[in-house]
């Protein structure tokens, strides 16, 4: 039941050896995103020794180039590495002939499909979903448009209280409505709540990236208690004014959407390249938010 | 009077972690150039301590992602740094699209002035010259279209027999036309003969970039005699039917147009990344042309 959230790439517009621009690789239940594509991720993928043919869907967030320009060269290298399943983009509508053009000016003939879906909604809405998880955008505030993502499981079914269930004689038919929810109605018509057979199945888990953003308080219903937010720091409080000029967060700020939106837990990236030593990110955080972390590229966090 | 050409990538189509993709750094007299900018290219000038800011020329030989898909990056890089001064960028005609149509999607407004220069003769030509060098294209053959680069110092001028004009007393107004190659008509109607009063120049120095093509004797003219020449050997001489598939050459066909091109020193890049020791691509070669070395992300060398 794995829910995991590596982080590839840390850094903002101005790469770094030690900080390359965004990319994550999530994997939900055995589902393979990527979210974001700087410069550089696939070598991130070698380096950290995951498997990039697993990806079924990669999410752009905007077409700033430390976001996406990584996503020819993995897309190519896809191709080399043999790959013919096909693979599903969401992105800004611009971003569909940005891969076409190079793609043909290339004369490349890939062995799979690129299913591009264009995002241009304003409002939230749901871009996939199976029977186990569903992602959908979090509009977010930047000088072009640009969404964050959400993904979290589907809620589960309840569980059979075993015990229960036999010391009450109940029917083996009646086991799949008990975990949908359904009351026991007994043949002399007594009913038994479904409270008394079932337990709470395990909480769904949720997951949301935030970058790039200005503050922006209509991310706050959207990412209400999830488990956990990676909402971008470029800068520190005492930059301020630098963050509101470039549609950027501080760290205070990003901990003030975690706090109003009760999430479990904060991750802080997207620093700006000025910055060596990440730590006061943190501490500046903590003063608002306790639970939240900075991260740096390598580091996977487990829900 | 400098004349060094600096590695940052000699790997191929999939980037590895030891081996970026392809790009050069030439120093020519204080002129700056860029040949070719794979993905990631940007981190090379960083990690090899070379200033990217003094580039003014970028030439792209074609367009098959591991020799371009670093230049967005790196133009907006340079962008991030406080550039102003134009820069020069040649290459096949359909990359103005591919980097203009990212411009305008990430609504960034440059700094300075992108002049590009489409590249589309099928034959070689002239692309740039001022007064101490010239750059001119050599048609490859390849999947796409392609061109490497001569880059070359222009002849440079006679010196002056210091000695011998003295003792002859030749008359200062004379030197400049000395320089230039003129013999000395003396007011008696006496000729004497430029090769008494003046010595041989250094001869002016000259490299070529051959990335990427299928053998091709057509090359042999256009680099014939230089100093420096970097050809491709994507794969060794057993795998020659994949080299030819693929419109490659192998290191025995680098080193042939080199020796029959009668060049002074051989590099060879651009290797497969199946070949984790490539000490054999420079055997092969060595058994048709001595004078020749692989090369090495980082690695440097000087005419």
């Amino acid at each position: 039941m794995v829910f995991q959230i590596h982080i590839l790439g840390s850094g903002s517009a101005m790469p770094a050896l030690h900080r390359n621009p965004s990319a994550q690789y999530i994997n939900i239940l055995e589902r393979h995103i990527l979210i974001d594509c700087g410069e550089g991720t696939q070598l991130q993928f070698q380096k950290f020794k995951i498997k990039p043919a697993k990806i079924d869907h990669i999410l752009i967030s905007h077409l700033h180039g430390d976001h996406y320009l990584g996503l020819m060269g993995f897309l190519s290298s896809l191709h080399l590495m043999g790959r013919t399943k096909p693979i599903y983009i969401y992105g800004p509508t611009e971003l569909k002939d940005i891969i076409f053009s190079q793609i043909k000016a290339s004369k490349t003939y890939l062995n799979f499909d690129i299913n591009f879906t264009p995002l241009e909604a304003k409002e939230s809405i749901r871009i996939f979903e199976d029977n186990v998880m569903e992602i959908h955008t979090i509009p977010l505030k930047h000088r072009v448009y640009c969404n964050g993502f959400l993904i979290k499981e589907k809620p589960k079914p309840r569980k059979i209280n075993k015990a229960i269930v036999q010391e009450m004689n109940v029917p083996v038919a009646m086991m799949h409505r008990l975990i949908n929810g359904e009351d026991w109605v007994k043949d002399n018509g007594q009913v038994v709540s479904n409270r008394i057979l079932t337990l709470d199945p395990a909480p769904a888990r949720s997951y949301a990236y935030c970058s790039d953003t200005a503050y922006n308080v209509n991310v706050i219903p959207l990412v209400n208690e999830v488990d956990l937010l990676y909402h971008e720091a470029t800068f520190l409080e005492n930059l301020a004014h630098r963050a509101k000029q470039t549609f950027h967060s501080t760290a205070r700020e990003a901990a003030s959407i975690a706090a109003q939106a009760n999430v479990k837990k904060l991750l802080l990236g997207h620093f700006s390249v000025r910055y060596r030593d990440v730590s006061e990110f943190e501490s500046e955080a903590k003063e608002i938010f306790e639970n939240c972390a900075v991260v740096n590229d390598g580091d996977c966090f487990t829900i």
